[in-house]
């Protein structure tokens, strides 16, 4: 009864592991009921309930779940998920879920239980629910998260301690290599693709030296810039929402990197969301105004964003972050001048990042529901192939953009 | 006569050190010499000799040399010396002292002796010496340390590994960061100048908002892109020649860093020593032909240096670097477009940095000899005004450059 060692836990054992650990036995009461719920690509996750508390238990397993023991993986990715969950939950507490407890050696998260109605936000996307505060609460959590992580808030010495520790989740690092910026724009075993509908499409990408180009440019920036602490994985599945609040889960990819990954990877996915919806409407519902809706949320959460950063950085101009030392860039004028420019190559690099997690998702190894779940072969290639046509353009065109809403017309230029 | 705590040493103690470690006392016969030599800014560098073998030791203490106790400075700067200069030896073991002895606890290298006739590059430059092999070995040495340490050619595993590691040497970093992107553009108590002759030009620059805006973004890739393994002080005092031998010392503040900030610190310095020209000349040498051989020297070093970082990249193409996978990057037509590209944003980085560097030199706390010889302040003033002016073009309008030949010809116009 001893967990001294690793070892992987089953509905069975967990309940024996609970009750060796103080933290968390403490935290239930009787009438224990314990249930695997993992539905992402990688780990194993029990929901823990009782009649008078709950939670969540995550362990990682030395590979993919999806996959399976021939992808090894490592399980130290727990850890930086851990880490990365305390950090992220310290500077935006109210869109992370508390952690309860750590074992390192069992590479196991516990943390609190977002009960129902909390569900995915993929799920919500395409069943066509509206979240009202989406746009705010990701704005929020991201300007918080990527601002007070970045040299406008921190000393070097800081940052690089902090980028030296994240080096050590070099694995996961690799895998986004991998799947976002490598695999799908080569032949590989594990592409797959609507075929034969996209085969020309997916050769397309393969062919196409401009686009090669331009993501090297990001998988430069993706492997090199230690601008900010990124979540890592940033899709709409690690988002789980009600009507009142957003909760941020699964940093596993957490790592110093540039902002716009981030950025990128929940608002190219809300565009996903976007391309799929004509595959969902029926006789019922045409989807109509929830498109609608998710371009305003495009639109919210990137201008949100902008306003909440920009005031962060005004609030703390003055303090210790050493990218823009205040004796240097005392004066209004040029602080402007530095904020445009910042945020400008961010928009880009959000863009350009967007896009790539946009087309992995179309012909690389791992699929959205968001399309999946549309049955008719023909029908999802389709609205597959105009996501792809918007990614491709706005990877390869980013920088002639310069405002979200130039965005938001180029997307409803391709959807019609 | 242990010395299992620091300690700085004297010349006399110094004795007593070597004697207690067979690895250097083993180098030396009899008729010991010892003698203090440095004249940098950080540390103490001793002279060994003896009749039979000699090398250098040298020994970092917790302060700056060239300020005293009152500017502190970790002696861990010593231990990533070491690690710098074998890792750079191992790559061009021809332009890199041999290490013989590490000490972390006394913060002590011992390393060959260069022997006379090897002297400072920038005394050569000041004395009007033409090394005919100075651009080959310096091309060369920074072709390789360059290419071999960033993911052209190393795994992401490897390539982070290394980064973290170098993390460590925040302190030096911070100190660039002070003396090379903040300082020179603020009021500091550290800051002189010629003066009252370059009073209004030192004004000019911390009035100068778009030198400013492009300040903060050189700084924060050199605060953020770790694309390779930088000597990071590389400029013509770090490096010892005579007509066949170039060698590179003084690695203390190497950290992983944009490639551009190597190259620009050695041409940044080249260009220093051009424009200190004037003051140098006299009647029996008006230092018309030196001038254009610096300014060959220039030109080059960047083209030999092209040619052969390209070299490196074609015959490791299909190795293990994880930048630009083969089976993407497999044709000739776009591997051409991608190295274009890469050597193109490394150029204007090259320019960037090198002027920034240049900056830093006249308005900053730590001057240039090829200026402070210059006896005369008014001639001085107006040799430094000249680097100052081309320091700013290049800084501003580098993005316009596209071949050394230009920068060059723009060197040229602001000589006459
Ligand atoms: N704290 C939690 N509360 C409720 N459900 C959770 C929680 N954490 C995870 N889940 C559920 O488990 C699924 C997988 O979790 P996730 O952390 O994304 O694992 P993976 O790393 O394998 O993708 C989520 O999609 C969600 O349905
Ligand atoms: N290996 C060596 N052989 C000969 N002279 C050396 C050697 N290393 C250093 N020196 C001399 O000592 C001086 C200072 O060395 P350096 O490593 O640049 O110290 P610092 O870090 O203080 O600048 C050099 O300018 C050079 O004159
Ligand atoms: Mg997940
Ligand atoms: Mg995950
Ligand atoms: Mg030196
Ligand atoms: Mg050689
Ligand atoms: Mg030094």
């Amino acid at each position: 009864m001893a967990f001294t060692e690793f070892r992987p836990l089953d509905e069975k054992s967990l309940i024996e592991y609970i009750k060796a650990v103080p933290s968390l036995s403490s935290k239930l009461g009787s009438d224990l009921k314990v249930k695997e719920v993992g539905d992402g690509n990688l780990n194993f996750v029990y929901i823990v309930v009782s009649n008078a508390g709950s939670f969540v238990i995550k362990q990682a397993l030395p590979y993919m779940r999806c996959i399976g023991e021939s992808w090894p993986m490592t399980k130290e990715r727990a850890y930086f998920e851990a880490v990365a969950l305390r950090e992220l939950g310290r500077l935006s507490p109210e869109h992370v879920p508390e952690v309860y407890h750590f074992d390192h050696t069992m590479s196991l998260i516990g943390m609190r239980y977002l009960e129902p109605p909390h569900i995915i936000v993929r799920k919500g996307l395409i069943a066509g629910i509206e979240y009202p505060l989406l746009a705010e609460h990701m704005s929020e959590f991201m300007a918080r998260t990527l601002y007070f992580t970045s040299l406008l808030y921190r000393s070097t010495t800081e940052h690089k301690r902090a980028v030296a520790e994240f080096c050590g989740n070099v694995e996961l690092c690799r895998l986004t290599e991998q799947v976002v910026f490598s695999d799908p724009h080569k032949v590989s075993q594990y592409n797959h693709w609507t075929s034969p509908y996209l085969d020309r499409d997916a050769e397309a990408l393969r062919e196409d030296n401009v686009l090669k180009l331009e993501v090297a440019e990001l998988k430069s920036k993706f492997c090199e810039r230690a601008q900010a602490l990124l979540h890592g994985d940033l899709h709409t599945s690690s988002v789980m929402v009600t009507h009142e609040s957003t909760q941020v889960l699964d940093p596993e990819f957490a790592f110093y990197g540039p902002m716009g990954f981030d950025i990128g990877a929940f608002l190219g996915n809300l565009i996903l969301a976007f391309f799929a919806q004509n595959g969902h409407a029926d006789q019922v519902n045409d989807r109509k105004t929830y498109k609608e809706w998710i371009l305003r949320t495009i639109e919210d959460t990137w201008n949100l964003f902008h306003k909440k950063f920009i005031a962060l950085w005004d609030e703390h101009k003055d303090g210790s972050g050493e990218a823009y030392l205040p004796a240097i860039y005392n004066n209004p004028e040029l602080l402007q001048l530095v904020q445009k420019k910042f945020m400008e190559d961010l928009f880009h690099d959000t863009l350009g990042f967007g896009a790539a997690k946009m087309i992995r998702r179309i012909v690389g190894v791992a699929h959205v529901e968001d399309f999946e779940s549309i049955t008719d072969a023909s029908g999802r290639a389709d609205c597959e192939r105009r996501a792809l046509e918007a990614a491709k353009l706005l990877l390869k065109e980013r920088r002639k953009f310069h405002a979200i809403t130039e965005v938001i017309s180029a997307i409803q230029k391709l959807q019609s």
